[in-house]
This record gives structure tokens, C-alpha cells and sequence, in this order.
């Protein structure tokens, strides 16, 4: 019964969702930003319309990929086309290999044959590696111009595109060469999720599971209630999600920009997915995907180190992970010596210190620490948490 | 007689010279730091000392180039292993041409494969092209760790080291890939500018004398007066107008970090001197030499413009210039249509909005305004001022 009452008051509501607009500041001063959430964004030019997201009399790039920019590049473009004198698209390569300077350089070249000076506006149409790049690109052109995220994955929804993190890959590691730069706006159209992979809409998830495991277990609550609705991309939950991901997001951030202190609890599970990542080769295993993995180990860790001894919170992680479609083992990255060689990995990832790796381990459940371990324990813990080759 | 007493007295004051140290502050909020002019700096790890400038139990690596490296990197070297439990130097091939992604990566390989973590510093020693891409890594690596100016050319010391621009050059245009990003610190060791070649020492009294056209007349009569000393390295010279150069720098950067006004008036020269640069092919003329016609075609075209007739002013700086050994006249970098080449490449200069040049000109005597002009009075004013082919 409850169930079905539930089921008749939907209708209505979903209407209301789909013409729900809801704004966030992200607080930083001079910097500061608004993340735009809600569906039809992409047509309506009055959510780019603030003086600050786009200067007048300029000219306009959209940068998007492959995937995206058949489906919603025209949209935007015609919506671009009210506030810009001249607006065009500019379409990259789909997949974080392509995440580059080679790729970066297109971006350049194309400016720069268009004349594009400084006034002009960067708008990012994709995911984490569209808006890492034309991120990165618009901190870098002409020492920085304006630009606009309009993230079209659930990951770059409430992960990537809020918080100023832009960036492009090493050969000998990820996100190696970049740039704190903030966007002058982020508008997340919910309807572009509908186009979304389920294996990355899955990996999105990870990322929103991450902010209820670190920083709101009433979240993580919510999530295990609503996971179903999300994965069948019910427009309330998906706009519930987004938002309460980029209030704890932007909470963090507006604490910690730089990343000095705080922030780094963001990167919950990140240590081992790296590794993950840069270990399979950048692009086998999905950010969201590593991710997961990671933050199993990093709770099986942090069991380990004797931070916690709330078993449950571990094993209730891997439960829901799963139920996201989400692997919750590491793969096996090298035949021989697999936690030597993520170990290898995580001593040279950023968040090292003089070759200490840095974990982020849960102290009690929704309580994130920084701290780093002794190898053996970290070793016990991939042999525990790798597949069996 | 007024010559002698001079002399007899320079020897004990250049002693005291030698032994002088001066230090200047740049405003900048968190952003702030110091300019140490003086000489033996190489060799005095107490220059280096400061916390902000070296964070504790860190690496350093110091940037320098083939030419430069042999010189002076072992003397700094050692003095940096006081402060820091691992230095190693790169040197990068010498010359403006090197100033591309290709060059700035060699850094990025560099850091990474010595494990570089988010506490190292970078250390710049050279001029102004190993300057500006030391910067730009640091700005970029692991998106940003602290990095020091050790600048070794005249040109270095008083312009590109202070006021924390940084950048690499595009096929399609000089400084167009690049970040505002200060030093901790700025160390110009007057000593190093005795191995600098007198065309390079020329190059660099460009700036100066710019210092003086733009903002302090005072210190172009001051330069009238001493130019000979400075082409001879007498030290106590060279101390006032490195000291003076940075001075006027800092003050005008300190009101306008980002270049939306005032800072522009820095760039006296540069839009005709950028365009000579980019004509004849990066490397051919030097940044000062360019800039050097470039100001004299500048104040020329103020007379056209009618914003002065002060035609006095413009020959004063033509006589200046050219006793300092700089060209005051522009290259041909066309065979046919000489001002349409120029007019093209200006138009893609940083500098230029929606197409429209932007100009730095001379109002009265030590007056800069920064203003558009019509495209035949330029080409009136480079048909006129351009060497004969």
C-alpha cells in the first residue's frame, strides 16, 4: 500500500521535477559560481544569461566530443547563439586516452584560427574529459578566459565539473599537468542523462555513494532507499542526488580550494583507483569504476589499520556498490607482484608526500581521515580485495 | 676635473656595491614576495632561506638551459643542498625557438621520473625563456607548486621574472599557452650579467628604457646620463636600474595582477614588437630588439595620431636607443605587402579584442594610454619606419 501510494503521487510530481530549476553557490569569493540543476537547461538561454558566465560582444566555443556533440551540440549552440555574436563547436576525440596534450592542442589550434581573444567563453559539452580539457585550455589560453561547464554525465554532474579541479594525463600519471581554475558557471541538464551509458551512469553513482560514505550517512541512507529510482533515472531522485552531491562538494571546496587540508577527503577511494586506472591502461576501467573498487579497499584498510572496527559499514559500501552495478574487487594489474606494482602506482600519485602514499580511511562510519599506512597492511589488504587472476 | 673625482671615488663605493643587497616587495596579498637584487646571491643560501620561498624537507630541481647551466648551476646547486635533501638540475636546449609544449614537457618528464611531489620547488636560472617555462610548469605540475626566479640576463631581471607571467609560445602566436602565476621569490644576481653578450645586455636596457618612456622621466634622463656605464657593467649602474625597473614593474603590477588595465601600458613596444618577432621567425630578432623599433614606431604613431606633437620625444628615444646598440627601425617581413603582414600579426596578439588592435601610445613625455587606431595611419606609420628591402 504505502507503495502504491507513493506510485500516485508521482505523476505530478515528476511533471514538477521536470520544470524544477534549483541554484547552488559555490562560495569563493571573487571566484564564486553558480551550479545550475534541473532539466531543459540546455534550451533555455536565460541560465547562461548572467553577465558573469558570459561576457558580452564575444564569441563562443563549445568543446564536446564525439558522443555528445551529435546529440545536444546544436541545441546548445542555438541557445549560445542568443547571447554570443558567433558560436561554434568544436568536437574532440571521446575517451579519457585521448586526455592529452595532443587533444589539448586542438583546442588551441581552433581558437586561435578563430581569432578567439580574450573575451571570449569556453563551454564544455561532455564529461569529466571534455570539461577537464576545455577547462584546463581556458585557464591556459591567452594566461585565462571565461568558461562555462555543462557536464552531460552524472559523474561530471557532481563530481567533475564542480570544484575548479582541470587537467590533462602523463604518461606517468594522471591529471599530472593542470590547473585550480573555477568556472563561471556549471548547468546540469538532468535530461541529458537520459543519453547516458548504464555502465556510466553506474560509475557516476560511485562518486554520489562516495559523499554519503564520507561526509552524510543520512545520504547514504537515502541512497540505499532510492538506488532503484535512480538507476531506472527517475527524474526526482536524479535531481535530489545531483544537488545534495554538489552541496557537500561545494561545502568542501569552499573550505579548502587548494586542497590544503579538508578536501582531500574527496578523494576517498581515489588512491587505490588511480592505480586501478593507470594500472589497466586510462580508459579499461571507468573513473567511477576504480573508484568503487578503491573505496572498498580503502574501508578494508582502514579495518585493517584498526581506525574502525565497524565491519559493517564496510560490508553495507560493498552492498550498495553492487546494487549500482559497480565492482567492488580490484583487478589483478600486474602477473607477478600486483601489490608491489599498486603500490608503485599510488607512490607517485599527487597526493604522495616524499613517496608517502596518503590514504583517505574512515575513522567511524561518515567520518573521512588522511593518514597514511605501513605496506604490509596495504599489501594484506589488494591480495585480500584483487580478483583472483 | 668632474670626471676625475668621479673616478677617484667609484673604486671604495663599487666595493660597497659589490657587498649590497637590496629587496623589494611585491604586493600581492597571499600572492606577495621579494625581489633580492645584489651580487654573490648564487652563493648565499641565506637569499634562499625564507620558508615561503623553499617549504622544508623538500626536492629541488633547477631549470636552466645549455648555455647558462655551465656557468652557474653547480654554484647554486650546492647552496641550494643547504636547504633542500635532494637538488638535481635540467638543462633545456637555449633560444626562444625551444619555448614550446616539446621543451616545457622535458620538465614534466624530469619531475615525474624523480618522483617530484606538491612540496618540491622549482628553481629558474637563465633568462627570460627559461623563466617562463619553469613558471608554467610550476603553475601546471600536479596543478601548482612554489618555484623561485634566479634570473641570469638583464632583460630577465627587469621585466619577465617579476609580475609572474608565464607562459609557452603557439605556432600561431608567442606567450598564447600560459598562466599568471607568481614566484616566491626573485633572486637577480647582478655578477651573473658579465657573461651575458653585449647584444643580449642591449636587448635587456630595451625594457629599461622603457621603464623610463612609460612612467618615470626622471629615470630616462637618469639613463641619459649613465648609459655608458651600463654597456660597460659598472655595477653601481646596473644596481640602480635593475633596482628602478623592478620598482616601477612591481608598483604597476601590484595595481593590475590579471593585465585588465593599467599593466597594459607595460607592453610600450610590444604590439609592433611581437609582430617583428613573429615575422621574422621566433629567435631571429631578440624580444628587446623587436621591442626597441616597436617603441619608436609607437611613438611615432602617437604623433600621427595627433595624441602629442612632441616629435622631440621620439627622436629623444631613437638617440637613446640607439646608443644603447638597439635597432630603431623595423624589419621588412614581407616582400610585398610589408604593412598587411604586420597589421595580421597584430591582429592575433593577446592584446587585440574582436580583431581591433590595441595599441600602448605615448600622450605627453612619460604618459601611456592604451588606445585603437586606424589602419592607414599604422600603415602610414610602418611604411615609414620599416628598413629599406
Amino acid at each position: 500500500m504505502p507503495r502504491i501510494a507513493r506510485a500516485s503521487t508521482l505523476e505530478p510530481m515528476d511533471k514538477q521535477a521536470l520544470r524544477l530549476r534549483q541554484t547552488l553557490t559555490v562560495g569563493l569569493g571573487a571566484r564564486s559560481y553558480d551550479i545550475v540543476i534541473g532539466t531543459g537547461l540546455l534550451a533555455d538561454a536565460a541560465v547562461f544569461g548572467t553577465a558573469a558566465a558570459a561576457p558580452s560582444s564575444a564569441q563562443a566555443l563549445i568543446v564536446t566530443n564525439t558522443t555528445v556533440g551529435p546529440l545536444y551540440a546544436d541545441r546548445l549552440m542555438q541557445t549560445l547563439s542568443q547571447r554570443h555574436a558567433r558560436v561554434s563547436a568544436l568536437s574532440l576525440p571521446d575517451g579519457e586516452s585521448y586526455k592529452n596534450w595532443e587533444t589539448l592542442n586542438l583546442i588551441f589550434d581552433d581558437l586561435l584560427r578563430k581569432g578567439a581573444d580574450r573575451k571570449s567563453v569556453l563551454y564544455a559539452l561532455g564529461g569529466g574529459v571534455v570539461g577537464d580539457m576545455a577547462g584546463f585550455a581556458a585557464a591556459c589560453y591567452m594566461r585565462g578566459i571565461a568558461f562555462v561547464q555543462v557536464p552531460t554525465t552524472l559523474l561530471a554532474q557532481v563530481d567533475s565539473s564542480v570544484g575548479g579541479k582541470t587537467a590533462i594525463n602523463h604518461p606517468l600519471g594522471k591529471n599530472m599537468v593542470g590547473a585550480f581554475y573555477q568556472p563561471r558557471l556549471v548547468a546540469c541538464d538532468l535530461e541529458t542523462l537520459n543519453t547516458l551509458p548504464a555502465r556510466e551512469l553506474s560509475a557516476g553513482l560511485a562518486e554520489v555513494i562516495k559523499y554519503g560514505a564520507i561526509y552524510d550517512m543520512a545520504f547514504m541512507a537515502w541512497l540505499e532507499e532510492n538506488l532503484d529510482a535512480l538507476r531506472a533515472l527517475d527524474p526526482r531522485a536524479l535531481a535530489h542526488a545531483v544537488r545534495r552531491s554538489c552541496q557537500i562538494k561545494a561545502e568542501v571546496v569552499t573550505q579548502d580550494e587548494r586542497e590544503s587540508g579538508l578536501r582531500a577527503i574527496l578523494n576517498f577511494g581515489h588512491t587505490f583507483g588511480h592505480a586501478i586506472e593507470a594500472g589497466m591502461g586510462y580508459g579499461a576501467w571507468l573513473h567511477g569504476e576504480g573508484v568503487a573498487a578503491g573505496m572498498v579497499m580503502a574501508a578494508e584498510l582502514s579495518l585493517e589499520m584498526g581506525l574502525t572496527d565497524d565491519s559493517a559499514f564496510a560490508q553495507r559500501l560493498r552492498r550498495l556498490l553492487a546494487r549500482a552495478g559497480l565492482p567492488t574487487r580490484g583487478p589483478l594489474i600486474h602477473p607477478a607482484d600486483n601489490a608491489g606494482r599498486y603500490l608503485e602506482l599510488m607512490r607517485v600519485d599527487k597526493k604522495s608526500e616524499a613517496g608517502q602514499i596518503r590514504f583517505v580511511l574512515t575513522g567511524a562510519a561518515g567520518r573521512a581521515i588522511v593518514c597514511a599506512a605501513p605496506d604490509a597492511l596495504v599489501r594484506r589488504v589488494i591480495d585480500r580485495c584483487c580478483a583472483a587472476p
